[in-house]
């Protein structure tokens, strides 16, 4: 089957899946987690076929340590089953009741939102935590992960799938794509694909958003902030910067640009130089950054550069205010923190960000799905609809009202013989 | 100012809007309740200017009808402001409080969306309604209305306007685009305009979803369903199939085709025919339908067609879940009832039916904001994601995340120092 007719299955058996309960779900995810242990081997020997190819290919080593699935990871991913099998069922919640009228009741219930298409990187786990993600949720989903990953991919594929299906799940639950061209198919299934997650570079999530009609969620850029306001903590700010820069430069919520307030320039600036130069971090200031500190020069450009590199652009600003404008014009309203003792400036800093996350004296790099307590994420929203920021089973969901009559017509209402009394219950 | 830096001016005044306390912004709402009273004349006359041009132009009927706007209209839009008044503040709602660690505690709390464009049909209520419910919301509003109304909507708008900024409002608040060219540039300010509402025709709003950027929030079409199951009750049945085609036929929540099981057919249809026959309701029916009663015929492409008419297809179906397949096929996942005194069969047929509203034993007419209780709507939803069905206040609030450390770091967790507890307050 191409992905045209795999996406119609898929959207045939979403409502069988939709109606699903719980039990069964949670029951496919034990299943899911069980046969991952039972082919560790077979998922062993992929992997190292896999990293081969990929040495042999001169790939880069941070891609190669994320590609790298070994017992460790594989532990891990079992593991986050079995929690993601522990967390409250996301589906058949209520979250409105309502009498209109005697005998006229409106429901609102969490459903899924049907199919959704993710694309991924080179990271195993990844899809095994966004399949297992799907299925608690009830969504069919259709995975494609990074090239590099192929062998690997298909066999953690395979695992969960037939345990998945064995289990009572329909069988269009799940379908996976393995080349590249059919990303291109999958963006013209807009009558049965429901959602697109991107992940990747920003070049590769702008492609997705401008080439589909279908909704899509995620961010393309993560231009991360941290604004240093006037009333600091010294002991706070350096070991925060350093975290929000170096703890992963590769990832969208490592901080690109540092705001600080002209009052707390001096204080700052030479001790962060100090702890940057032991961590190789460039710096690019403005010229008055310049003045304080040696540093290469920061123009324009470089405060809309997602460097996803240990480079740092630094501008100092008048007042909070200028720093969250700057934040607002220059950022992709991913993450923005600001260090500040005074804890009124801290509540306006983040009620003037216009971001996902707006922090106050801690890292940029703790927006994770992971490190909110959501189990996990299908991905980060910097779009303002639907689901902002990292999304979790919640964001998986979408809902439906039912109304229960018992022969009620509007003509009564419009005509004025029955009056509505909208009673919570 | 042209389209493009309005919509600029209120993105930069958004981050101010965001930022009022409830108290501001029903003040300004009160404000503008008593403009609205004390410039009745001029509203009046700006009324009469339209409904002449209409006349002159041939306008149709109940175009005439919606853009009459007297007093009787105006004290309902009036009153209509009072009861958002006393509607509870959509903003500053918190969703999530959880500790992450120790002094490391995460909030989720709502917030508006931004700028949202608003096009609409020639209804001067309806100018009224959407303007309140943006500026409730905190949200700065675009708002494009039908040009039919454009003397009216031009009094309308200037009086909110100038009441909600003498109120404190921001300036940028609100702006009105007047001509039909407008709409085109409208589609292009994807860098300030975070929501699009188009209402009005299939044609229209396909357009707007295919000619922007902007997420667009709203419906295409509205084939909505009646299916009479077996186990019907007959006095139920005829007033709510009646009701649902014809209490107004204009509107996309009317239905357009009628499905009947088998088992109920002979019962039903031909008293079905006489109710109709009284309204002068065209049936069109399938074969079989035409051997139980006299009708024209219906085919394929009748399912796919929103009549918008005294028009009805009709079908018979074998089961509930034929009928629930037909639906979501030919359906636009808006609204659909089922007519069953079995409570089983009502539950799964609401379960397999994937649309915003899945009825039981009612008109499909009452999918509306109001009659759900929400005060007003800006719309109705047919996507899936963000709002679904009638969208009032709580479709135009997002969230914000909002995480308070003391100088806490993610190196400190990856490297095993510390973990996080995760603990609901």
């Amino acid at each position: 089957m191409n992905i045209r007719e795999q996406a119609r299955k898929l959207k045939e058996d979403s409502i069988r899946m939709a109606i699903l309960s719980a039990d069964i779900r949670n029951h496919a995810l034990a299943a899911a987690a069980a046969a991952l242990e039972k082919n560790k081997a077979v998922i062993m020997d992929a992997n190292q076929q896999d990293l081969k190819a990929a040495e042999a290919d001169q790939v880069a080593a941070p891609i190669l340590k994320r590609l790298k699935f070994d017992e460790s990871k594989l532990q891990g991913v079992i593991e986050g089953i079995h929690q993601l099998i522990e967390l409250p069922d996301p589906l058949f919640q209520l979250q409105l009741s309502r009498e209109l009228d005697e005998g006229l009741t409106l429901y609102r219930e969490t459903c899924p939102i049907g199919v959704i298409g993710v694309i991924f990187e080179s990271r195993p786990d990844a899809l095994v935590q966004i399949a297992t993600l799907c299925l608690k949720s009830g969504n069919c989903a259709i995975l494609k992960g990074g090239s590099e990953a192929m062998q690997t991919n298909r066999v953690l594929f395979e695992t969960i799938y037939h345990a998945a299906v064995e289990a009572g799940l329909p069988e269009g639950c799940m379908a996976q794509a393995e080349m590249r061209s059919q990303i291109d198919e999958l963006l013209e299934c807009d009558d049965s694909v429901d959602l697109l997650i991107p992940r990747g570079s920003n070049a590769f999530v702008r492609y997705i958003m401008d080439h589909t009609k279908i909704p899509v969620m995620g961010h393309a850029d993560g231009i991360c902030h941290v604004y240093v306001d006037q009333d600091f903590d010294l002991h706070k700010a350096i070991p925060i910067i350093v975290d929000s820069k170096t703890q992963y430069v590769a990832v969208c919520n490592a901080t690109e640009t540092l705001l600080v307030h002209r009052k707390a320039a001096k204080k700052l600036l030479p001790e962060l130089a100090k702890a940057f130069a032991q961590k190789h971090v460039e710096i690019r200031g403005t010229k008055e950054v310049q003045d304080i500190i040696q540093c290469a020069s920061a123009d324009e450009q470089d405060f809309k550069t997602e460097y996803l590199d240990y480079i740092i652009s630094v501008k100092l600003v008048d007042s909070m205010e200028e720093a969250a404008e700057h934040i607002n014009h220059y950022g992709s309203h991913h993450t923005d923190s600001i260090i500040t003792e005074n804890k009124e400036t801290a509540q306006r800093f983040m009620q003037l960000v216009d971001s996902a996350g707006v922090y106050c004296n801690c890292s940029t790099r703790f927006s994770d799905g992971f490190k909110y307590g959501f189990g996990a994420e299908v991905g980060v929203s910097t779009g303002k609809l639907h689901a902002r920021g990292p999304v979790g089973l919640e964001g998986l969901v979408t809902y439906k009202y039912k109304l229960f009559g018992e022969g009620h017509i509007v003509a009564d209402y419009a005509e004025g013989r029955k009056q509505f009394h909208f009673r919570d219950l």
